[in-house]
């Protein structure tokens, strides 16, 4: 198989995960669908960001040992294509935590300290004084990644770009101090997907694996029929003939995101507002448009799950190409670093 | 040249310098001198700091790379030898950035702070908030170093100490959360050399290119000359005739690191305090024996100064060494946070 990008001469764009769990509709709409369409306009890296994942996970790291493979099965199975995108394991690439070595030098504590991203997963997470070093650094790791392939877009939520403006603070303080008549490193663009974040199933801002919220890529037809029937819509809509309402109603709120009939939709929230639609219709067009989107990446996904090895060599392969790229960056940085020798 | 060390069962040893300057007679005395005899007793790793010397040095960093061959040039220069000690460049082996990358997880922000040596050295380099992140993670690097060759024994000056007690927290708490049966990482001892730090010639308490009080390996005659005769003697000791004082009389404290004619100088020592000995006499003493130890060390360096490709192919090769002990405990590391996939 050819891992030839078809354009080298397009923009690098840089994406992924931290593999702690199964991807879900949430990742989906938020992240991979864009990855499938963006794989034809860039040169896509997309990074299994695994020794991130260790920073606040050092006490289960199997969970993210395991979750590589599943990630990478959800990558392929909603159909990001080796041969067009870089898949990459990150601890595999060696670079990646030497570049973060000499960023950490042009980057104060304070500075990290009051990084509006770090400073909400610090609460997030309870950290409190406790945090971590290396959770504290983790915006000059984020650097190395972005800057390693010289990514010049970096698709984020909003509340990550702050992660962005940080990494480009160390670009442009390097280059500045170290770059010579040419920049060595590239700054980046954050573009934040239009469609934002979806909501859980349970109606709470964020669908996440530890909420238990979630409708996961690869569920079973039972699973989503399931996680629809639990679907939090309007409290106040007690009988059909009650007037229901969509704010807030995230029945309504996948099918804005999932649902390709507009303008069948638009009849149906007319219907339902004004009264006389019970939920359970509205919930079995939801299922059937679900069941018939993720069918497809169910068998594509069991199909290649057969073949562990031949994902893991997918991934071998992806490491390897992304590290030539990551070693050819870090050689340049050691050049202007004045730490050659031989 | 075989670079085998003579005893590969002998405990391991790590020491080395940051390369920011010559090396000079506190150097000589605090470390290079016995690093003579380490080789003899144990496996000696000797690390050229370039890395760790960019923490604090990112303004110059020509510094850093010109001084990494000057520095090796008085290793060999003292009688360091190569087939004996195995000496590296420490930005050379990308695995102890990588190490260093995974202990920051296993150190939290309030501990390092919370350390000794980074603490004074923090008000020493008037940092106060602006501290680089690479300066106050150090001492996971500094762990990272010791770990990679697996040295059970590092020599450090008192004020290092904390440095070390750090690194076996690390040690341990990765032994214990990942090591399963069988330790992957070895605790390291601390050893204070008994000859303490060598004031600076004009009798403040360090020898420091910094303060500009060194007599450096190299110097030429003429140079340990003129410095001889700045050295800071008593004060108060006026006239020939007069008694003198030992206490802080920097010629004295030379003679007792470097003469080895313990009875003569206990004699001059005794005319001294009881008067009726000039300075200019203890000085010459002082210049004799200097100018007689220093002489084949600079003759050796200035040979060996001519062929400096000679000296990068000895820093090669025992970097290559180094770098496959290091790669070794790596993998070891990486395999037991669940990092190997292919």
């Amino acid at each position: 198989m050819s891992l030839q990008t078809p354009n080298t001469t397009a923009p690098v764009i840089l994406t992924g995960d931290r593999p702690t769990g199964p991807l879900h509709l949430g990742h989906f709409v938020g992240s991979l669908r864009n990855r499938v369409t963006y794989q034809d306009q860039y040169r896509q890296f997309i990074m299994l960001a695994d020794a991130q994942a260790l920073t606040d996970n050092m006490d289960d790291i199997g969970k993210v040992h395991r979750n590589v493979v599943e990630v990478a099965l959800d990558y392929l199975a909603v159909g990001i294509d080796p041969t067009k995108s870089t898949i990459l394991i990150q601890s595999q690439i060696p670079e990646l935590a030497e570049l973060t070595f000499y960023y950490l030098n042009l980057v104060t504590v304070a500075r990290l300290e009051r990084n509006p991203t770090v400073k909400a997963e610090i609460v997030m997470r309870g950290f409190e004084r406790d945090i971590p070093a290396g959770f504290l650094t983790y915006p000059a790791s984020q650097a190395a990644d972005i800057t390693a392939f010289k990514a010049g877009i970096v698709p984020v939520g909003e509340d990550q770009i702050p992660m962005i403006e940080q990494c480009n603070e160390i670009v442009r303080k390097f280059n500045r101090t170290y770059g010579g008549e040419k920049d060595i490193l590239v700054e980046c663009k954050a573009i934040v997907p239009e469609v934002g974040r979806l909501p859980g199933i349970d109606g709470r801002a964020k669908m996440s694996k530890s909420l238990g919220n979630t409708i996961n890529l690869g569920a079973s037809a039972d699973e989503i029929r399931a996680a629809v029937k639990q679907v939090y819509t309007d409290p106040l809509h007690l009988k059909v003939s009650d007037p229901g309402h969509l704010e807030g109603n995230v029945a309504f709120i996948y099918l804005d995101a999932f649902d390709t009939d507009k303008e069948g939709l638009a009849e149906m929230k007319a219907h339902y507002t004004r009264g006389g639609l019970g939920d359970s219709v509205v919930k079995k067009r939801l299922e059937g448009i679900l069941q018939d989107m993720l069918a497809p990446i169910r068998a594509r996904r069991e199909e290649l799950a057969k073949d562990k090895g031949q994902v893991l060599q997918i991934l071998k392969e992806g490491t390897f190409k992304a590290r030539e790229v990551a070693a050819q960056t870090m050689d340049e940085v050691r050049k202007a670093l004045g730490l050659s020798y031989f």
